[in-house]
């Protein structure tokens, strides 16, 4: 938090406990609606509605509620008359409707929508019919088009006229001929700085580059960072313009994405910062674990294979931990930069191979060091065992396999689930941790009974 | 990669290995310079001066290497006669140009220097004087201010006058007092919809969002994505306006400090994917391991402190992975919420508590979940042992004691780091997975001890 949003916090802390109205509406008047959105998170649940009333009018109302976390504006809105839900949500634009209205319980949802002027209740129809996750989701439909023979002049009377709210940040002109299709885009500043009578179809830009409804978001956004645009236009399957998506909505999807892709790799999702429920979260994170639970069983019955081996040297149980740890931890690493590499495109199927080489050697080199490491430790701390050159050996090569083990592993296991259409942030961590694991025990004790013989 | 790139990248190689040059040409006249940039990633190094070459204009070329990545056109470069370099850098504009020249080797950035035209010069060489992750490190100098007395009419005839390259993304005209304070924005839309007449003092905004030279692009970024800004004005310390950071900027540093934070969690960085040198990632990643491995000899030494409870029971042993395998991906899990929840803004060190209490409580319920399985499967896998009951009791109480402690570790460990003023993101990970498993090996032994009783 910011110094900044910091003190917000505190002095609306502070004055809501006093019940300090009058003082919490002066301070409400001056914040900003998305500063009061992020401290909300941290005020007391029974003091969100007196916050929420206390706000100047219903136009900060409703921004404040664009921007508040999903889980904490259903319950503000769930209990108030519907008229007055009702006026909030039209001061929204069509987006912020559509995702606000995708929160709701959906008998509300149907009464809120039957409130909504016809027009505006279609095009929310429209926008919540698809994919909250795809271009169609996350679009405005509010954008600004005309007729390629529209002029400058023209043009910029028509921006004129239209109503402010009805346009989502108009930096683009779309160019549209006769049926509807888009065929060019202008820009706010090519109308300003050209010859008045121009028309549009000699000012625009006609190698537009647009997505289809269906696209996903995260494509959506790296469209928009590769290419720096303000907004990237949506056509339907008939390249009918439909929407536009905006450089706002893009930032929180490459945040949403990047959030969602860390915390898939720890088998957790973005409901971790939905609230205080321990049911909730044991619920979405309980069943990852399970595959660490299955490798660890199959694990102990490995070692129970080897048990004979154990017998007969109990010091090769106080290696198992740090044999585990250094292949688990090379296999993470590697993995980890696999996967963001591979959504952030940096490393990609044809560049595969390359890395999967690179990588197993950076896990070769470093178990060598590593295991040298440990084989000297081995010799100094096991020096009066008997088998102390065995044992040195043993754990030293061991190290050494399984951080080389770890890193092809863990190389190879996300570039194959890209390309089995498998989220490798979903699927790499249990199975690359199990996997790695596994092997790693059976390295382990493979090579002690290899150096150390068995009973 | 899209379809798109995916194409592009195909052709190129094949025509590339092919010396179908005049081809290559022509498919990189209808390429845009941003897709070029990344299909370079996979083009062989041998090939790249090539393709350089025969892209259509310098202009082109200026565009592409702006959008390359940092290691792939500092050899692109250094071979070229300085001319030609410095012809390409006077096509950037003055970001772009610091950021190319802050890659390459000293003394060639200062014959660029010299070469350019005198004031072009001195605005690249204050950029470069700011640290590369600040606000002056990321701003164009190139923003477009004018006096609050100015006129609709007259700012619009100011715009349409300067050089198109030498204002970056006009979306809002800056309005400035007399000592050059900022005081003001207007939107390009502002500007466009209302009267001619009107000075710039009537139609601005005067709560201006700005930030200082040294502010943290990560704080940039978030108040542009929090307030949804297509630019945020720069000011230095005496509030003079002296540059802007673009949405553009903003988008690439939200996507690397993502990128950043996720491969810091795992002892990565950057360089991950800056070539295929084993030995640079070595050195960036093997002093990260050096944690597990000191914890886990700091393991093995307690392990073997319990050597005759691990002798009068060998199956012990072979629960030592499950156990803390368990507790180190509770662990991680936890940790990874609480690091990303903390850089996103969606935990803060005043909700610490409540996070930490939720998270306890989920490790508690998974342990006595897992352990509750794992002390079932002891039962049955080790009926005849004699030890049977002590030996599952052992087992499902230590998971579940390695799950809880590991939940807690891993959430207050990121809170406490971010109080000290250490990078979360950095620290949590090492200390957990270590602390974890030598608290997993303590709580096993201490377990077992108590229910098998020791030598």
């Amino acid at each position: 938090m910011t110094p900044r949003l910091e003190l917000l916090r505190e002095s609306l802390q502070k004055l809501l406990r006093r019940g300090a109205h009058a003082h919490v509406q002066r301070l409400l008047r001056r914040a900003r609606p998305a500063d009061v959105a992020v401290v909300m998170r941290s005020l007391d649940e029974r003091h969100h509605a007196r916050v929420f009333d206390l706000l100047p009018d219903d136009e900060i109302r409703a921004e404040m509620l664009s921007e508040l976390d999903g889980h904490l504006r259903v319950p503000l809105l769930v209990e108030r008359p519907l008229p007055e839900v009702a006026r909030l949500i039209g001061e929204m634009s069509s987006d912020d409707q559509a995702d606000l209205l995708a929160d709701l319980p959906n008998e509300l949802r149907q009464q809120l929508i039957d409130a909504l002027m016809p027009d505006e209740a279609e095009e929310v129809e429209d926008l919540l019919g698809y994919d909250e996750e795809t271009a169609g989701g996350i679009m405005s439909p509010d954008f600004f088009a005309l007729p390629e023979t529209t002029t400058a002049t023209e043009a910029i009377k028509a921006l004129q006229a239209a109503d402010e709210d009805d346009i989502e940040m108009a930096f683009y002109i779309y160019v549209v001929n006769e049926p509807g299709h888009l065929v060019g885009v202008v820009s706010l500043r090519a109308l300003v700085i050209n010859r008045a009578d121009k028309p549009l179809s000699e000012l625009m830009v006609s190698d537009v580059i647009s997505v289809k409804v269906d696209t996903d978001q995260e494509d959506v956004a790296k469209l928009a960072a590769r290419y720096n645009l303000l907004a990237v236009p949506v056509v339907d399957a008939g390249n009918h313009l439909v929407g536009i998506v905006t450089i706002d909505d893009v930032i929180d999807v490459i945040r949403e994405e990047a959030t969602e892709d860390i915390l898939k790799m720890a088998g957790a999702d973005e409901t971790a910062f939905e609230g205080y429920s321990v049911i909730k979260n044991v619920r979405t994170r309980g069943p990852w674990l399970f595959a660490t639970w299955m490798g660890g069983l199959l694990g102990s019955v490995l070692i129970g294979v080897f048990q004979p081996q154990l017998e007969s040297q109990v010091a090769l149980a106080a290696f198992i931990p740090i044999v585990l740890g250094m292949g688990g931890n090379v296999g993470t690493q590697t993995a980890t930069i696999m996967v963001r590499g591979l959504a952030t495109g940096k490393v990609s199927q044809d560049l595969g191979l390359r890395y999967l080489m690179r990588e197993t050697g950076v896990g070769l080199m470093l178990g060598i060091g590593y295991g040298t490491m440990l084989a000297i430790y081995a010799v100094l701390a096991y020096a009066d065992t008997g088998q102390t050159l065995s044992l040195a050996l043993t754990v030293g090569l061991s190290i050494l396999a399984s951080m080389t083990v770890a890193a092809t592993v863990g190389s190879s296991t996300p570039l194959l689930f890209e390309r089995l259409n498998i989220d490798p942030a979903v699927a790499t961590g249990p199975v690359v941790t199990t996997t790695v694991d596994v092997l790693g025990i059976l390295v382990y004790f493979s090579v002690a009974s290899w150096f150390l013989g068995g009973a």
